[in-house]
């Protein structure tokens, strides 16, 4: 696998329609990554955007009536042209309105890769799942479990992250155990992730669930980096750090802090 | 008083309507001091948000029709449900707008404690108070008697920030004097502070002015600290290390430093 | 020319109607610079906000409805009242709508500088332009001829940034050629570098185009200075000592390091 260095030699674009509170570190995370990222939400040329983009990526953290028809523009847009579509359900369970609304954002495009926590990927998929410790259990048996389940039955990868990291589509599966718990003290991380894994399917071709798995740990490899390097620090100091990594890890030094095994 | 303990160990969830400028620099102020940064403002969701959150933060730095019903609906939700209600009325006299909007709001809701500086605060009293150095005069006598009027009139805790900063609910008034000029120069440090007052609010119980008091030592602590160790970096390296300080003053450091009085 | 001084003497106020990417990266840098940053786009306060500020900035990188109509507003008042107008047409011709709002905006105002790089001003102006190698000739012949003759026809300043920037009246040329392309990994290097035009405007009297140029070079040398000393750290670094610099460049500084020439 060497997505990594495709990624930064095809320097794609990559559509976000995000939330208001990660839309900077969501651009300066590609920005550093090596990527083009564009955002636009207004109806009159998202179909465009996502048509001539080479990802799009649809995040629910902040939602109102305006960005939601964007984000069904831009995915029908998407689908019509080839173009693969990440979803990030940020906080469905959180509120009624958050699930309901991803149910109907999947009903209206076909989603390539699905993105968030247990928590919220159980309620996408309609599974139960006990709110609490929401991220203890990721890489667990169960979680693996419920993402193979929510994979078949959404017909997409499923992309469980936590403690441990669960990548599928319901026939092969990859966890990966890089990262660290300092990401959880910034914001947009998780958002960050999702837009990332739309960066590496951008270069995958067929290999979706591969490239998906490689993006996945590549982004846990950068953040253990940046988390030694600024420890006693602070999150400030490493969200800094974490943005310099994006751009310095190269495919060597991804190959070599790795943990990223097939199931 | 405790509450910054409290504060890390509750771990509240807060729930914040804020501008657009800062919300990202909003949820990183408050995932670094330890709690969780809820940002929604979706008419279908805020009301439930609300009231499942410890607290709720309306900022009107950027407004506009849709945000304006945003925050009546989780104000009355807040005031339905017991959780407290910070206002930070940005810029309330610079237009006539804002003061209306922010006496809109006013009227709509209980607000539990009103954070501005003293224009504003004046301006949302209905008070006379010189737009002429809005700041300078913080701290001596008639920005206290200003407060203590607002605080009567309102039925609030007012909260006004400057070089001294005061607290108070009409009858009992602490003074605040840490702090640097330097968080002038980083857009939304007044803001995070409403966020930061909610956080403590959220964990105070009866006891909410104490719990405010200590919310504007506690960070002016965090600006005082990391303003030294940045000292002849520059307004960017201030705010790193800020985000970082809001992590790291533990409750020890807060108490040797923190230069809090009760008039 | 010593607008620098002047600028922070002044402390003037900028209006900035700008994408929701860049509001706090854009708020933070004027801030470093020593300016006072309002972020309004509200309908009912844009023309008061425009009125009382000593420049406008529109910035159309994420457009809706709402906000063109605030642009418009906030852009007459402006007019009306003699404040300048800067313009920056982010991604004009990447999509049609783009270009079409720009070219609305253009009827309905006149706008003082027009900001972009060679592509966006060559679709402003209507001119061809050959997409690919976007930044690339920046700064060779056929890009002044370009900015001269998109001057001509819009009567107002064009500013092309690139790996060297043009600016010119249609009349008088300015080359300016510091900077360094760690900037393109920022996002949002642009959008700032428009407000900080606005800025410069602010304090120039009739002197637009001196004022202009000396607001580009200034930009330039503070990033070159910035990319010297954080060299190999990465872009995260870079952004924060970025905004160092904008506060710590002295005019003398400038004068030293500053590559600015008349054509």
């Amino acid at each position: 696998m060497s997505y990594l260095t495709k990624v930064r030699e095809q320097n794609p674009l990559i559509h976000n329609i995000t939330n208001i509170v990660v839309t900077n570190f969501t651009a300066n995370g590609l920005l550093a990554l090596g990527v083009s990222p564009f955002m636009a939400d207004a109806h009159e040329e998202v179909a465009d955007v996502a048509k001539m983009s080479a990802a799009v990526i649809l995040n629910i953290g902040t939602l109102n009536e305006h960005v939601i028809r964007s984000m069904i523009l831009a995915g029908k847009s998407a689908n019509a042209h080839g173009v693969p579509v990440v979803l990030d359900p940020v906080g469905a369970g959180a509120t009624a309105y958050r699930t309901e609304i991803t149910h109907k954002l999947i009903g209206e495009m076909q989603i390539t890769a699905l993105r968030g926590n247990v928590a919220e990927v159980a309620h996408v998929a309609g599974e139960q799942w006990s709110i609490k410790g929401v991220d203890a259990g990721a890489g667990e048996g169960d979680v693996v479990a419920l993402a193979q389940k929510a994979a078949r039955k959404l017909g997409c990868i499923v992309i469980i992250t936590g403690k441990e990291d669960v990548i599928t589509d319901g026939e092969v599966t990859f966890i990966a155990s890089n990262g660290h718990p300092i990401l959880t003290k910034v914001t947009g991380t998780g958002c960050l992730l999702s837009s990332v894994v739309g960066a590496f399917l951008a270069v995958a071709g067929q290999s979706t669930l591969e490239a998906s798995a490689e993006a996945i740990s590549f982004y846990g490899v950068a953040a253990e980096i940046a988390a030694e390097s600024t420890a006693q620090q602070g999150p400030g100091s490493f969200q800094i750090e974490f943005l310099n990594q994006l751009a310095l890890v190269t495919p060597e030094i991804f190959l070599e802090k790795s943990r990223l095994q097939k199931l």
